[in-house]
């Protein structure tokens, strides 16, 4: 069941403390959460091109992979902010260090030759996925809702990464890029730690319902990025729904960009 | 000026507390670090083999690149520890992502399959290296010592990385690497956070005096580091002399792994 929440929806932010941002170019957009955060940003007035492997429909594509570096250059040109969702999900091997890692850098070394001002990058909760074996988040993920404390305990994205795989490990080096980026070459970087988004838009399991992020959540969290003050040079934030077991911290990314969830699981 | 620490150079421990190794293999052993390291280890009764792309004088040498996940393998069959040491040092592209963060994947997952038991990563200062453009490590890097603040200041490994350059994000990525295979495939794995070590053993400038680390220092820390306490799952350590401006945390060192610099240098 998804809880309705009351949070009004804001309209686009524009004004002197946001970065002035027309042109957005989505990576990954011909994927599920690339075409819902890429959508979102077209309906909210955005100027929406896509760097993609295949064309996406309605959208200006330049066909490229992110592991050719000099391919997705063009893309980059008049580009104001960039949302990077483009990702090899496959198994550990080296196409995916070299798309998630190598890619990544690419795409952020083309963002800073262009001119770039703001960098959404979209990670994971795959970062700390570790916490989860231990207690009390391995009895919250199992739904055993009697369990959960008061306060309800939090792995915070600031605690020590603990990757749970090697997809992990690789969103890790793209936030750490982020942060290199951001403190050397003055692009404003924001890593999303996203949680699981589904085509049905449900969660398949108790472990899913515990990171569950709704496809209203996920465009919420990803213009909340966009459109947040210009003052944020750097961030790290959790991004999932309100669900009863949560366990992933909301209040920092609630602080940071004004994120706060429409819907919300319970198992 | 180097000052002569007193504290006592332990022999080697060998005990119910620590994991029995008798075969360590030094990869980079024909570069600086490796090379001291190696005797080190070798000089304690190790037996000490290399995985090098050139052959290592007056020790087994398996030649082969740590990029070549294949040829890689026969090294590492009987092997004990893993002193991984090997890295692209020059500028950021893509041969330092294939050698840093996919030669260093392709090292752990052979450690992983010869059922290695610890694994020794030499990791980089470089992974908090922004840290310096700020006060108070500013002043205190170009030797300032008027301005050297009672507690010191230091960077902590806990604090959140601000990589200096992509050295440091591949760095980085090894480290969470490590934490990922020791969590999941049982292997102990220890990461430095490697000073400055030079071929003349002394500092070039105010900044390196902060960051040195002599041979004798870095010998010692590596083998701390093989002989750590069997329960040291994972870990990561910062590893410098004593040096006058030093403001890289030594007290969690020492507690995890024994280590006291016996050297530090006042500029």
């Amino acid at each position: 069941m998804v809880k309705r929440a009351t949070t009004p929806y804001h309209g686009r932010m524009n004004n002197e403390n946001t970065i002035p941002i027309t042109k957005v170019l989505v990576t990954g957009m011909s994927g599920l959460i690339g075409g819902v955060v890429g959508r979102e940003l077209s309906q909210r007035g955005y100027e929406v091109s896509a760097l993609n492997r295949q064309d996406v429909s309605g959208y200006p594509t330049t066909r490229a992979s992110i592991t050719d570096a000099d391919a997705i250059r063009p893309a980059f040109e008049g580009i104001d902010c960039v949302v990077h969702m483009a990702a090899y999900l496959g198994p550990a091997d080296a196409s995916q260090l070299s798309v998630n890692i190598e890619g990544t850098y690419n795409v952020y070394e083309a963002a800073k030759y262009a001119g770039v001002k703001r960098f959404v990058f979209g990670s994971s909760g795959a970062t700390q996925m570790r916490y989860e074996v231990d207690e009390p988040f391995l009895s919250m993920i199992e739904a055993r809702y009697d369990d959960i404390p008061e306060p309800t305990p939090r792995v915070y994205h600031s605690s020590p990464p603990r990757p749970g795989n090697m997809y992990g490990v690789a969103k890790l080096a793209g936030e750490a890029m982020g942060r290199y980026y951001s403190e050397t070459h003055g692009m404003s970087v924001i890593c999303i730690r996203l949680g699981r988004v589904t085509a049905e838009n449900e969660p398949d399991s108790p472990r899913n319902a515990a990171v569950y992020l709704s496809h209203r959540d996920a465009a919420q969290i990803v213009w909340r990025c966009v459109e947040a003050p210009t003052d944020v040079r750097y961030g790290i934030v959790y991004g999932v729904s309100n669900n009863r077991t949560r366990f992933r911290d909301l209040e920092h990314t609630t602080k940071l960009i004004g994120y706060v969830p429409q819907d919300g699981w319970t198992w």
